[in-house]
């Protein structure tokens, strides 16, 4: 298999790194591969923030990309063992297939992961009635994240031990225990991990069962270095590590000591692909989107969000204070529009039903209540449609992104970067992106609809000047970081520990 | 109005405090007060955690309470403006009622201290759906939580002008700002306050809207010194400070710089009136509610709880995990009872009266599933009645104690205190008594139904050994200390604190 010469998109991350190679694992891999009519394999890029910013990442620095089968294809790739070169016309990187039986997916994924872990660190239980950890919940926990993670961890340890003293960047929160497995079968690699998601407080963290949350924050400190995207959920894993775990933090250095290992908790906020980005905007898809978007929309001032249906990012609060807005100035009614393109997620999850079912009804309700027989106040759109919602990122006047958590949320990066109307952007103070974009967007409390209102009326009578300065400093943020920076920070940090720990003869 | 001799009942407060007087501010009084026939005014004792340990402490130091008017006859009495001597048949200390109006009353409580901010408190919100600050809950946290603060500061201020250098002791949720404004009127007493439920961390308390959070921090500030029930909740109280308020946190002092004053955040697990509860255990009452017990239970291990019937309390869990161990253990059967007694509590809030109707099915499901012609699993009872409550805490082989979380939880003390029958505390390591109490209860997770199943079968089949050296343990925790003791370490604190200051000028 064909990898072209390394470095060429990045040729910084080149002579940071030197010859050494680096393993990706991360459940969900760049790629779904699939048979054509003719048999032959082909495959189709995968979606979403992690995939994005670790394709980019892949292709500068030619990584092994270790990531889960997912189809029956898939599997039977995965058990011949084949690593496929990607993308396939011009091979910048190589994927290994792991085959995770069926069953042990399904509890890893749609027990665990998804429902519980997700549900944690966003902070969105119901405490009184859910969670409720059964028998079922542990058998889950063993038969379904334990395992999956050990045969992550053995597919890790079998591809580090081919090369030389890898780096294993293990992804997000499906593979929290990874690391302790590797471990266990190789100490060579240097084991780096990074959480996508938000990281709670130690109360919270504390709901799951007493030996989940240990093992959870032993496997984080598995690793020589744990990234997230904020000071602020940095700082919350070593509350919990001090106040579950009962460990000292260096809270000078960030570090915490481990199992006779120092632990060092770092914060590298992740940022957008801007070359993939701008490519995308400027598609012909996207185009005929514009034009249908404008067309139908002449003079009217647009509200813009774009989701996943999930109930962390908040979607309900956000119409129910547009209804407040439209009852408190009729006037705009039939000059506002609110476009919201949702996309279907884990629906599987009762509460992912429930809440989308919520999201339609309180839809119909305000549409009906506010709506004319030439105006609609709301368009929801429930579909994955990428282009569409580029297209609508390019022409909002407001992007509103209210998540009750998020990590960091990608929506309030990408949407700066697109937009041509010098849109204002009004932004959770719980997203991870609001430490970086707060003082040039508006921020609100997610759960105050009267200050989200007041926020969608300020915007809409924002004077130009001010939109166009605060639009000017989004997109200067914005610009000045990419998700190959955000790789960067992670590989200096990396090599500068190596470097100290050789000096120091550890 | 004669009041007797200080210090009768704790002449070590009384050397401590010298002439310092103490008035009480709580949203509750001791009494409620109504019309005889014969048209005379009488009383009837109040009850609950607070209620009692503040008795105590107002008898044992002669101090001046403040509470609110709670019906129209106590109303009529505020604003007369009458000093009320209590108890009436020999006064140990003064009564003063506050005039709130029944609006703003209605919206400080029923909108603002008990859903809100309890809930808030207690990580109970369903966060992707409630709660939604609106309009009115702004309005009410205006017109109503600040407007009765305020009134309760300008009694607090009245009656301590009239005193020399009182010692003003604010307690819990209701009264978070009454420091501040009594400041604004009076630079003379010693403000503290004590906080008798839990307090959330940074992210959990920022929920509240913006301005909210703020003041309630502010207004916490504004006292010299603030107490927490455990050395938890007070580190969340600092943490809160630092990253709400942007405040230092001295954590070696466990203190805050504000305004130019440090203020001190210190640890006063509250505890029972011994005096008091070993009375009534013996009461004619209780003794007629044991004879019954023990009729109707011969040779039946019983599980016991008493509880309000608030969702933070855990009920529903607590009979799964109990169907989960009549299912593993059939033989159990008619060997085993549940008394579930429970006291209705704001059913105006419909979180708690979905709840109760959750009970009640719960109840009557696990009934009607493993139930036979003599035996029924559950008997749940929903009244409020002390005495058989205590009859039951005599008696219990277990007492399940196991709410989501809870600033001290007294029943966990109290079971111990009076329990005949060397029974097991089963508790919730979120109790702000599992930290004295853990050692010799069980705890448990209360989000896991396995766990506390497991808990269940453990102590049921505890040997009798284990028992009684739990026991026995329980009993010596609880007896070291009471809420008279609770009292003394807060004035302790105090004094010294005062002393402090003189010899420093401040």
């Amino acid at each position: 298999m064909r990898i072209n010469g390394r470095g060429q998109k990045a040729p910084n991350l080149t002579k940071l790194l030197g010859n050494k190679p680096i393993i990706i694992v991360s459940n969900r891999g760049p790629a779904e591969f699939m048979q054509d009519e003719t048999g032959d394999i082909v495959s189709r890029r995968g979606g979403g923030g992690l995939v994005t910013a670790m394709t980019a990442i892949s292709e500068a620095t030619h990584a092994t990309w270790i990531s889960t089968a997912m189809t029956d294809l898939e599997r039977s790739m995965a058990k011949k063992g084949v690593l496929i070169g990607f993308p396939e016309e011009n091979p910048l990187y190589n994927v290994r297939l792991v085959d995770i039986p069926k069953n042990v997916y399904d509890l890893y994924y749609n027990t665990i992961s998804n429902p519980l872990l997700w549900f944690i660190h966003h902070y969105i239980w119901d405490l009184c009635n859910t969670p409720s950890f059964t028998e079922e919940t542990h058998r889950a926990w063993e038969d379904g994240y334990i395992a999956a993670n050990k045969l992550f961890a053995e597919a890790a340890a079998r591809e580090s031990l081919k090369l030389k003293n890898p780096i294993i960047m293990l992804q997000d929160y499906h593979l929290f225990l990874a690391a302790s497995y590797i471990r266990e079968l190789t100490n060579e690699p240097f084991l780096f991990h990074f959480t996508h998601i938000p990281w709670p407080e130690p109360d919270y963290m504390s709901i799951l069962p007493t030996k989940v949350r240990l093992q959870v924050l032993k496997g984080m400190l598995a690793n020589d270095i744990v990234g997230f995207q904020s000071r602020h959920y940095a700082g919350n894993f070593l509350l919990c590590c001090e106040a579950l775990l009962g460990t000292q933090v260096n809270w000078r250095k960030k570090s915490v000591m481990w199992q006779k290992r120092e632990v060092y908790v770092r914060t590298y906020p992740i940022s957008i692909d801007h070359e993939n980005l701008h490519k995308i905007s400027e598609s012909e898809k996207v185009q005929k989107y514009e034009r249908l978007l404008l067309d139908e929309n002449k003079g009217m001032s647009l509200v813009v969000r774009t989701d996943r249906s999930d109930p962390s990012k908040n979607i309900v609060r956000g119409f129910i204070a547009y209804d407040v807005l439209l009852t408190r100035h009729p006037k705009l009614k039939g000059k506002v529009k609110f476009l919201a393109l949702l996309y279907p997620t884990r629906e599987s999850i009762k509460e992912y039903k429930k809440y989308r079912r919520e999201i339609e009804t309180t839809v119909k309700d305000i549409n009906e209540r506010h709506g004319t027989e030439d105006w609609q106040p709301i368009h929801l759109r429930m579909k994955d449609d990428y282009p569409e919602s580029v297209a609508a990122l390019k022409h909002y006047d407001i992007l509103l992104v209210n998540p009750i958590f998020d990590g960091m949320n990608l929506v309030a990066k990408e949407g700066p970067a697109v937009n041509r109307k010098d849109g204002v952007l009004i932004l959770s103070e719980n997203a991870g992106a609001s430490s970086e974009l707060g003082n040039s967007s508006i921020i609100v409390n997610p759960f105050d609809i009267e200050d989200t209102a007041s926020a969608l009326y300020r915007a809409l009578t924002m004077p130009m000047h001010e939109r166009q300065a605060r639009a000017a400093n989004l997109r200067e943020v914005v610009e000045q970081n990419d998700s190959l920076k955000w790789l960067h920070y992670q590989l200096k940090d990396i090599m500068g520990l190596e470097r100290r720990r050789m000096l120091e003869g550890v």
